[in-house]
């Protein structure tokens, strides 16, 4: 069970229509607009709302931040790696994002919205060190998160391994790649590995890959975020298709 | 003089290395490690640090949630338009990103990072209704905002009707674009504009441009935030230059 802490944390939560199951709120916690708005919100979508006495948020808070509020989130439907193959079966082209340990909720949810976008089959994660399905991922998710077949993977490389035999080729973005993704063939059915945000690709995904390919940069200091990254290669492998069909 | 309230909006400046005038901490404010980290960082970056009594605080506090600590901002130093038009002078291609009114800090610091890693030589915002350059745009840019020519402009029409004269296509992204960014003239010199996250473009915007693109959709239910839809379309104006050369 998720709990979320926290005024802010619950109303972006709630805001960005998070499956909730249950709303505490601290008996003797002063109402101000944020309060009602919560209090508003779970009575609209439905959400069980309680008063408890605070010394039982005190004792739930894994952080100490509650404020006089918490929720319990229902748990993420995880997806699994069968029924993303079983929805790409037979499509020349088809798309996976898979996240080699991105941490960050709003990358997290930023790629799944690109992810629904551009119409990919399904986003891997793996299971460790990984960002989990937060308020802020849901948020920068804009609704994506409950459309997008997300499967949570508990030995990534194996996962890709079994992507290959399902007839992808595994592309790893990296910006120590020697070809851009305007020459690599990013196009039919593809797997793109995305590295987590400081370390890149793991050495072990990284010799699991079949190419590796990396944005052009014409500016003198930086990189993209890894989510902005992520978008402009599933455009390249969209725009690909497009002069196929 | 902008006003950064609040311990994390400070310690975010910090670590995004906003320049900061002047850093306050109310006398009596408990230590504690978010204030140990304040102190260790203005320390390091030669950031003068007073400790004043809490009602000055109290009094300078504009939402009144200082917690303790505030800190004054350096001006951003604006670029004149006319900067942004000399840096590009006598190049046959050239990108500016103009946005119409984004309100999310957020959203402009991703689209300034995205503007400096493919070689844009400047980015336009419209000066009111406009998102300001906050610790959350310092931390989105990732150093972006220290190198790339930003403009704010009071009369947006006019300044593209200026970038117009000095060469450029103005491009502006719509959704109910006919042409998709694959199929449009998006190469040479280019002004890409974006519209508000709610509301796209202003009516006046849209007609001052020369033609209108939209990002193809495969999904069923979303599109991208302005940010991710920014580096799609800056990656395909930096992909068809590189067809050129």
């Amino acid at each position: 069970m998720s709990e979320i802490e926290g005024r802010n944390a619950v109303i972006e939560a709630l805001r960005a229509h998070m499956p909730l199951k249950r709303i505490y709120i601290a008996e003797g916690t002063k109402p101000d607009r944020t309060l009602d708005e919560i209090v508003r919100r779970a009575e609209e979508s439905g959400v069980r709302l309680d008063r408890v006495p605070k010394r039982q948020l005190d004792a739930q808070s894994e952080h100490g931040a509650h404020q006089g509020v918490m929720a319990d989130a229902k748990p993420y439907p995880f997806a699994l790696l069968d029924a993303v193959l079983e929805r790409a079966e037979g499509k020349s082209r088809s798309l996976i994002i898979a996240l080699d340990h991105i941490t960050d909720p709003g990358n997290l949810g930023a790629i799944v919205r690109t992810a629904e976008v551009v119409g990919a089959d399904g986003v891997l994660v793996a299971k460790r060190r990984s960002a989990a399905v937060t308020p802020a991922a849901y948020k920068s998710s804009a609704g994506a998160l409950a459309h997008v077949l997300l499967a949570q993977e508990p030995n990534l490389v194996r996962s890709l391994e079994r992507c290959k035999e399902a007839g992808y080729w595994i592309c790893g973005a990296s910006e120590y790649a020697k070809q851009t993704a305007w020459e690599a063939p990013l196009e039919g059915r593809v797997v793109l590995v995305m590295g987590s945000e400081g370390e890149g690709l793991a050495r072990l995904t990284q010799e699991t890959c079949d190419f590796l390919i990396r944005l052009p940069q014409a500016g003198k200091i930086g990189s993209l975020n890894v989510a902005q990254a992520a978008t402009a290669l599933s455009y390249e492998w969209l725009r690909r298709g497009s002069l196929e069909s």
